[in-house]
């Protein structure tokens, strides 16, 4: 079964397979002892911490090893915004950080911080004016970039934002756990993180560098393991497997990506072309070289995962119909792009063109069957001038289907109104608009409407 | 090379290791996606969640699993202490809990909290009516205690202790980690954590059990993994071979105790007979099967597990001759116990009696070795009516050393100054006039006996 979800999660490398086994026989003890097992633990962690400070161009003592990457995203917000307060409490992230960045956010603010999201283009990418701007306010301690999105793989401007964020005197912190297998982050940023599973290393593993200079303070308990950074017993065998894994990924970098780039491609020119009222999103030049995401209108993204798998291939979704908390993912609010119906699919360095091509002859079929089992039943209730579409309590793909199907009925000029609860819906419409050259009206109380009711009332005027 | 340290680490039992690597090929993908590859993830993560959580004696939703018994014990401590905030915000806990119960307490304090520790006896063992008059405390939102300690094996009444606090209406929650391998901890506890590399599992893997109706609130920014307990990627073949090494160990339990028991006895019983000016600590009988403290005087621990090292013995010291940090142990200390020359001895479930025969055979020498080498420099400086031993300056075990070596000129019911600025010295001397029956008469400032000095003034009343 070719595993098109890399992104999630990689499987780990033969020769990190190999080296966390040497690694449990002869790196098993705790490494702040004094005996010879202990030793050999010590020496077996400082050359791993050697090895991936040299693959992320680092130097050892400014390198740490955390339990994940979430581990190391939060200690890096948090630790950075404590060591930096006198700087202010205002934090800077892009609108489409990982979601630990923006957990880390949320509590930053919570404990009465101020928080500034700057907003992405259509692409996913930042404008590095806007972080200019908002790295200007009075009272920055600290921006967040990441070094490509975990969704649709577009590459930031990271160099430029380490530059800027240098010259206006505030430190930058690169999530950088998209890009890690694949090349350095240049540039004077102040601290990084990754996490060994993205890159074929193992889970529970992942790196926290603050450069030189940089102030911190560990913002949670702390003991005197890992520079202080980060408490708790250190891993040694996975953590030499993940230095090997990561070795493994650069040597192999250039390679893969001459090899995953034109699948890559070709996805992104075959998908459109294949399935009807498909939009590829993110950016076509700037990208990570393995991933690609798209969205299906009128599709329930839960139920084509599943045809997916049913037909061999596993990839993963960002969108509100496969998570369990039915939001929207806010990386594709933030580009204002269709949540609905999201794969993402991202491969492997092992990844063959005859798995892409297949891939491409089943997807149309599957799209086209769960198209074909979604039949919803609504009630149409006529009020004022405009056709009323009452979805209430449907959840994503149906209000976007249901504006679909009785749009065709909407004269000319008129306006229909769709009643919705669905959170997804107040991306999905307005997408749906920009996909098919409608106008979208805002927003209004579903009450106006069809008395009593709640939720909101989505309004598209028909334009040709 | 007998690793006589299992209390640190454990190295991976040899099942486990074949678990590990079963599930490093099935279970490697998230198990929070939704094709095949996840699907035999979520399933081996929810075998092992319910085989851990069997031994525990917990309801598998009960349980989340962590990165390290360090961070299930910040997260316990501090969520508890959040989720139970209204009841007030004072925290109880044993003076020897583990290091990490003691940074989340610090960190509770820092932030505004109250916290009370409560002293143990010369055993190490908390008395349940000083816990029951701690609990009292209105306002107490939370009480700690660890199931057994991790320096001296002390056993502590801990199911007493969970009655008492149900009845005071105030969850305990219960470190676990030094007592998981070998049984559970009856009670109506509210919370508990261990640490698998403690039980013979992976590093990487902590347990936090919180049980049904306890309040919890995530300290740190969170997620929806591990029932919203604990954020980041779910490390699903680290856990699946922890929960077979758990069962492994549970099911040797008994027969390692009837193994292991007679051999702690032996050395408890020939250790003072053998070495001179030893101290072994601890409850002789409330303890764990395999783990045994003893304390030498006029003896650097470095040196002296340098030396062991050196014949072959792997062991560990909570002395503060053996931290970077140079802070005497705390539990040594909470005991009043001597806390130079302490040497740790945790046996493994392979330790055999010709091994500890072998060891109690190398101890003598290793210990005259050590004592031969410290033959220090100090100057005596007359002043007032007492003789006075000036070794500001010199580190553990130099002031007891030289209180020994000067007392024999101490004419009886004479006082010696010990002049001192080693924090060991206010733990050590009077641990050293304790053994030697002889009077401690407090502490003075050192400028008292020497002008202009900045230190302390160890004061020793010589009785026979």
């Amino acid at each position: 079964m070719p595993n098109f979800d890399v992104a999630s999660t990689a499987p780990l490398h033969p020769l990190a397979r190999q080296a966390l086994l040497s690694a449990l026989d002869e790196g098993w003890a705790d490494p702040a002892r004094l005996y010879r097992d202990a030793r050999h633990a010590r020496m077996l962690l400082d050359a791993a911490r050697e090895s991936v400070a040299s693959d992320l161009g680092v130097r050892a003592d400014e390198l740490s090893f955390t339990a994940s990457g979430t581990q190391a995203n939060h200690l890096a917000v948090l630790g950075l915004l404590a060591g930096n307060h006198r700087k202010g409490r205002h934090l800077v992230h892009s609108a489409v950080e990982h979601s630990s960045v923006l957990h880390a956010a949320e509590r930053h603010e919570a404990d009465g911080g101020a928080v500034t999201s700057v907003p992405v283009d259509a692409s996913g990418r930042i404008r590095p004016d806007a972080l200019q701007e908002a790295v200007a306010t009075a009272g920055t301690a600290l921006a967040c970039l990441q070094s490509a999105n975990h969704e649709v793989g577009t590459v930031q401007p990271v160099t430029e934002a380490a530059e800027l964020c240098a010259a206006a005197g505030v430190p930058l912190f690169v999530d950088a756990a998209q890009s890690a297998a694949w090349s350095r982050v240049e540039g004077p940023w102040s601290a990084l993180a990754a996490s060994a599973h993205k890159w074929g290393g193992p889970a529970g593993v992942g790196v926290l560098a603050v450069r030189k200079g940089v102030r911190y303070r560990p913002p949670f308990p702390a003991d005197e393991r890992e520079g202080g950074r980060v408490p708790g017993f250190v891993n040694v065998p996975s953590i030499v497997a993940a230095a090997v894994a990561l070795r493994a990924a650069r040597e192999d970098a250039a390679a893969a990506d001459a090899r995953l780039r034109p699948l890559v491609d070709l996805l992104r020119d075959r998908v459109p072309a294949l399935v009807p009222d498909v939009a590829v999103l993110g950016d076509a030049e700037r990208r990570l070289p393995h991933l690609l995401t798209f969205s299906c209108l009128y599709v329930d993204g839960e139920s084509l995962l599943g045809a997916l798998d049913r037909a061999g291939f596993a990839v993963s979704s960002g969108s509100s119909c496969t998570s369990s908390t039915l939001t929207p993912s806010h990386v594709l609010a933030a580009m204002g792009a269709l949540t609905e119906g999201n794969v993402r699919v991202s491969l492997g360095r092992d990844a063959t063109r005859e798995q892409v091509e297949e891939f491409l002859a089943v997807l149309p079929e599957a799209v086209a069957s769960v198209r074909a089992q979604l039949t919803p039943a609504t009630t149409e209730s006529p009020s004022k001038e405009v056709t009323v579409v009452d979805v209430l309590g449907k959840l994503c793909p149906i209000p976007v289907i249901e504006l679909a199907r009785q749009f065709p009925a909407v004269p000319v000029d008129g306006v229909i109104a769709v009643l919705s609860d669905d959170e997804a819906a107040a991306i999905d419409i307005p997408a749906w608009c920009h996909m098919r050259s409608q106008a979208y009206e805002g927003q209004a109380p579903a009450a106006d409407y069809l008395p009593g009711a709640t939720g909101t009332a989505y309004l598209v005027r028909r334009l040709s």
